[in-house]
């Protein structure tokens, strides 16, 4: 029952449209009229990550974060044709969004939400590491065993976004996706850090999700096995 | 065990009057008080329809929203007889609401929280439709499929509304209902701009309800049919 | 397996002295500090009975307010020796409540969280009225009917809670509950309007619980009598 | 099925560094940049403590706070032992969070995070106890009886953490952990009051917990007993 594999790249491009559409669209928009505070921009982070999980979850899994797809693909819940796939789809709907959001609303000072620093290369590097280290740990958490956990999915992972962008948004603006930096930098041609952004997550996601798997892979021989090729549809029990 | 159309257009006349009396209400205290704050406002849209769907989303489907109930009805989910009930039943309240809060806060200068924007026409035009098209992709994700998504689907709606609240509203005032626009602009008989939020909602739900219809349909068959005459009711699993 | 009057009064002393002593010190925190804002303020009471349903629903239904216990008795859901029993309980909850925050926080200029108005009397009533009828609707939805709502049930009522806070804390602060202005009013020695706060939820209650009551009646020809001994325990399926 | 102690250890570990890590992370990143705010601050540590229920849950029960552990294991529903070896984890992980975030950020004037108050001692003491044994009052809610509520335990935990928080958090900082008051103490070599932070927590979470397994106890002769070797384990059901 599960979905080709193009109509769940068309869900993974869609959803990382609106995770950027809505995401750096409120740092725009908080930056033209200091409306919705570090608060508000960080809990749209998060919600719209929630609503994704909610709403093609059981369709594509919801990733929106090449570094979460290929976390999965290293452990052996996701093809490698399929994350290379995804990754293509999440790059095309981070860049279209970061453009909507420039012909509605211009540039500006806030470069369309592209992901700055306050912090040396290091710590930078270290900081977007841990958060996804964290973030990647959770995702495993709500998406291995019980079926229960599928209602949980959506508010544990957005709500995991959201904290992680209260506490490292004002240092390093907390992007944890390299999609999610490289579209606004695209459009807003601003490739400052840009390497950082992408190579940290992408470890930090590696080591979070190898270090779930360590922990829990004893308690029984094989619980990986039967979702080789249906990667989190168990999230949400059947596509139907 | 369905309920007769009367007693759904009467739970959608209270859904709507609630979430006009409380959201607007909001904008209203608000501008009198500053006590609330944009992020406050915002999280109060999204509260109303998160627990009206919770209370009455296995009575009347909680639409609250005429845009949503056409998008149902051209996707084949709820008869045209029933839409147009629950239309009327829907401006009703809205209107109704809007003239309950003139009798206790008076007009003022935020012209009871009546519908305004920021944006030249055509961008306002495209952010309601494209914030819309979110929307009722979300509405679909978790109205579609596996039952226990009828436990996320308030939360996941009612996020939906606060996060675009959250991003669009210091734009356009993130509206995506014509029967929440039309009811503050009766009331406080300020009608500038009104057509755009009539108009742009629908072609927005439109899409975004036959955009996901697309992506789903190959995965069954036929996993609408079932769901004609009762639409929604399985958000809920069971009506008692 | 129902548990014996007794320790559910215990529990609805302990649930509404919880409520008051967090939700009113809260007020007296955020009007000594500044820090919690009056955002941050209504929060906080939606927290509370969220947390409290799910914590107690299932021993003696998380009551905490005479109003929704008076209504559920003329529903036929809740004996009225049960209701004047938890009644009491809240009573004498909410009162100990404010006087461990006197002890703690002395009296002050917020009177304990006394609940006060800037609206004229009508108006104030009318307010307080409104509000809880939407809070009793709120309550009927998300227990009457389906299993699964036992588990939206705490999640909606709370948010319930803190939207109308958010609406109508800057008015009449938002009572909606005789009981939790009641505690205050007497720590404080603080009585002014007492009289609106206690017959005006009570009013709205009734009237909430009976307009759900008429909706959905025809449906099923008997769906309350099965708990007329049981009150809310179908909120959580078993109580063990 | 369940977990050998050691990785369930490792779970405390990580769970009690990333509370650590996070909450007081929010702490210092506030202080730094004010961004955050009092309300900001209190939401990050109920969304830690939500997260880690959800992902490690099923696996260690998600303590990451010696004074649960101590009641459970009063309660006869957590080994001796394990109790033993999971407060060593915390206080580990505790440490260690509080040491990278003197790596990355610096002590300054925060102290890291550490617990200070603004009441006199006795009563600092009392609202400690208090809150930790709402909060442990609430831990047996959502732990014991129907399988449902695995689903609600970690939105009502980090409820409670966040409104308690607000509340108390002005005034003594709403440590309720020994766990979480020891380690940034230790980084940041300040021992002011540290004493109240590890009594008071321990005996409010025992005053809490035997209410809780008081009022219940009769309604179901042996409760507990099928529990006491696999601690929190009924959270979610299965562990795989």
């Amino acid at each position: 029952m599960e979905l080709p594999l193009l109509r769940r790249c068309v869900c993974e491009l869609i959803g990382t449209y609106c995770l950027v559409l809505l995401g750096c669209g409120a740092m725009v928009v908080d930056a033209q009229t200091g409306a919705l505070t570090h608060v508000g921009v960080a809990t749209v982070w998060g919600l719209i990550v929630m609503t994704m999980i909610y709403s093609i979850g059981d369709l594509s899994g919801a990733h929106m974060n090449p570094a979460v797809s290929i976390a999965f693909t290293a452990l052996g819940r996701l093809p490698t044709r399929d994350a290379a796939s995804y990754m293509v789809a999440q790059f095309i709907g981070a860049t279209l969004a970061a453009l909507s959001l420039r012909a509605v609303l211009g540039v500006g000072d806030s470069q369309l939400g592209a992901t700055m620093t306050i912090l040396p290369p290091m710590s930078t590097w270290c900081v977007e590491a841990m958060m996804t280290g964290i973030l990647m740990w959770i995702v495993m958490g709500v998406s291995t065993g019980a079926k229960e956990k599928s209602i949980t999915a959506g508010l544990a992972v957005g709500a995991t976004i959201t904290m992680e962008a209260f506490v490292a948004g004002p240092l390093t603006n907390a992007s944890m996706n390299p999609a999610r930096s490289l579209g606004p930098a695209i459009a807003a041609s601003y490739f400052e850090n840009l390497w950082l952004y992408v190579t940290a997550p992408i470890a930090g996601a590696l080591a979070g999700g190898f270090l779930y798997h360590w922990i829990r892979a004893d308690s029984n021989p094989n619980p990986v096995i039967e979702h080789i090729t249906t990667p989190e549809i168990e999230i949400t029990a059947s596509s139907t």
